[in-house]
């Protein structure tokens, strides 16, 4: 696995982990965020390289600040 | 200015205040990143929206935590 790839990993299981805390479906999550179910899936399975903008939004509608997601 | 716009505008500034405070032009720090210098000036001027990987890769180069770019 290559670092950038570890790098969307990591990130996916920290959103995934803030998510379920939170007790929301990836639909209930992607439904605040205002991105398709299956982009979120993608995230938290590492699959996706969001950007800055993405990293932004997501981290608002967890309630932390972009930087505890990395 | 979108919330998102500011967030690239915050991150750019970031950027570039580190690559300044190492005495490297944009040309030196994008060949050391591997990223063109136009990209370079466009992410430090906020008109680019990098990825999760971009950052890291930014962040590697300039020595700091990806966490503390954003």
């Amino acid at each position: 696995m290559k670092k950038q790839d570890k790098a969307c990993a990591a990130f996916g299981r920290r959103v995934r982990s803030l998510r379920e805390s939170k007790g929301w479906s990836q639909e209930d999550f992607a439904d605040r965020i205002g991105i398709h179910r299956t982009y979120i899936g993608g995230i938290e399975r590492g699959e996706r390289n969001p950007t800055l903008t993405t990293i932004h939004k997501i981290a608002r509608a967890l309630g932390v600040k972009p930087a505890e997601l990395l």
